[in-house]
């Protein structure tokens, strides 16, 4: 399902029955609540990641269509594993076969309309009911009043700060954000963000238990609507959508100047890594430019940011440069900077 | 140079000596104001396609710098060329060598700080001086006063407009902007914008002219600031930083997010592409949500038009599906949108 490479366990990779007592916090049983697109994936993860898990939901169709798409993961895995450990296990004798392995994921899942049923033992919780604030301050009340007061919380939200909802979850110290992206198997982060309230130790085993269960940990230390990835995604997406409302140029050749210009090329190099390259100075003098005549005040403090903290320092970027032969500094050392690293995505640096 | 697959003649690839004659409007010495680094580009690409180039500035030094960065780029179109044309011509007589090409090229070469020598018998002018109004400004009206009044004037800006010069060339009609991108071989894109007083057929020809070297051409209907590159570039990178100057996450988990999401997977769709694949329902309500709260009016619009020309039409986007075989509609058609098609990125829809 995945094109890129990594290093870490994979999404789907992981398969042995867990008991992760990370920081003195053991997780044996993960509650899911609401079992829409994202929920499902996040249970089917959790699942096959050898974690017990309760789907939660109140409408009972609801979970007859989570356990629908649970069948056919558990066949798109069946399809993408079966042959690869085929190859791999030649010869060795100890290991489940992909489809034990499938089968065990579907026999750790277990659907529920019964909030006190899923919360029996839960050791963490993943909330992933509807953007609406009293939606979610409601369900995480009706939640708290099932749960020990061991359980974490962690609300799969982008839009919303889990400090609107430290309160409702009777446990702040204990409650996070644990961000998904559509699309688990590719796109496997797990964003994960404290509010003021949440405790280091909670934080991090949040981080631990995202990369139990095959993600690649974002860790977010300040709130942020929009986490990292909505945080680029919307700006970018709407400069899009403003050349198509001003009737400025067709949609096909919006599409086409990104892909031919970055979409290739330059694929293996994110924002920050693209901005080296054109050059830090650049940079400055076109956020410098339009914070003052838009104006844009947010813009005009990253301006300020790029001067104090990389211009002023020497830092200039690639400008242009070659990467692996060029000396130079910016957000990156060149030449050989991080991103070309074939462990960048994993986070391991 | 560059990984993209292109069926349109390619940058490099069109060697012959041209005397093009679109719409009435022969084109055959080419006149490149500014000697700088994508001046240099744009001279030298223009040399290989066939057309007699003059390259002006003001400073000898810059002549000279630009001189040497031909001979290296012709140094790095023999070595990426002369073993292809080996292969390809095995058996025929009839063509020059990569070696004749390349020295062609530097031949049709003329460098010269003397303006009239430069718009002697010149039939199109790219202008690529810095982004500073006066000294563009002043830079047309020195021109102006050397060159036949059937001269076609172009503007290498991506920050200004063509309207702000279009009187200081004296030939408004004639003139309109072709806005290339910095590593124009990797980066082939040539944006062309009018003013409203840009003759339609001045820039058809343009177009044309954009595509005989090698570039894509992509019409920007209305002024834009950015054009259209940069008009996505800018936001996005913007928010990137915004992510650093608060603290939000480091630097490297900034470029992962966006690399795991969309740097590989879907690095074959434009940013409309992906719209469709989330969803238009889902992005008109964030665009909408961000436009009220920010607020933004432009987020705001871009979220009406959405309504009224998707949604409201039953356009609602591929929102996860298989763009191999759903069937849905959205900016694009599904199965098999225009961004699968092979020739997307040549810009012949």
């Amino acid at each position: 399902m995945t094109t890129h490479l990594r290093a870490v366990a994979h999404p789907f990779l992981q398969a042995a029955r867990r008991m992760s007592t990370g920081a003195g916090m053991p997780i044996r049983k993960v509650t899911v609540v609401g079992a829409g697109t994202l929920g499902s994936q996040v249970a089917f993860q959790t699942a096959i990641s050898g974690f017990d898990v309760a789907v939660l939901d109140t409408q009972a169709e609801s979970l007859s269509r989570c356990r629908a798409a649970h069948d056919a993961f558990a066949q798109q895995y069946l399809a993408r594993e079966g042959p690869k450990q085929a190859r791999a296990w030649q010869g060795l004798a100890s290991h489940s076969t992909a489809k034990e392995v499938a089968k065990a994921a579907l026999d750790r899942l277990v659907y529920t309309t019964d909030a006190a049923e899923a919360m029996d033992g839960s050791d963490l919780v993943s909330e992933n009911v509807p953007e609406i604030v009293e939606v979610k301050a409601a369900t995480y009340n009706a939640l708290s009043a099932h749960a020990s007061p061991e359980t974490i919380f962690t609300s799969n939200s982008s839009t919303l700060l889990p400090s609107q909802f430290a309160e409702a979850t009777g446990r702040p110290a204990r409650f996070c954000a644990l961000h998904f992206a559509n699309g688990i198997w590719d796109a496997n982060i797990g964003e994960v963000m404290a509010h003021p309230g949440t405790k280091p130790e909670v934080f991090e085993r949040v981080v631990q238990f995202a990369k139990e269960i095959g993600m690649v940990p974002l860790r977010c230390h300040k709130e942020q609507s929009g986490y990292i990835i909505n945080t680029l995604l919307v700006p970018w997406l709407n400069a899009a959508q403003t050349l198509v409302t001003k009737g400025v140029c067709t949609t096909e050749d919006v599409d086409r100047a990104w892909v031919i210009c970055f979409g290739i090329v330059n694929s293996d190099k994110g924002p920050l890594g693209i901005m080296d390259m054109i050059g830090q100075g650049t940079a400055h003098n076109v956020l410098k430019y339009w914070g003052a005549n838009l104006p844009d005040a947010q813009m005009a403090a990253n301006a300020d940011y790029i001067k104090k903290e990389l211009l002023d320092k020497g830092k200039l970027g690639l400008c242009g440069g070659d990467p692996d032969k060029d000396k130079a500094t910016g957000y990156y050392n060149y030449p050989n900077p991080a991103w070309k690293n074939r462990d960048f995505l994993n986070g391991t640096e």
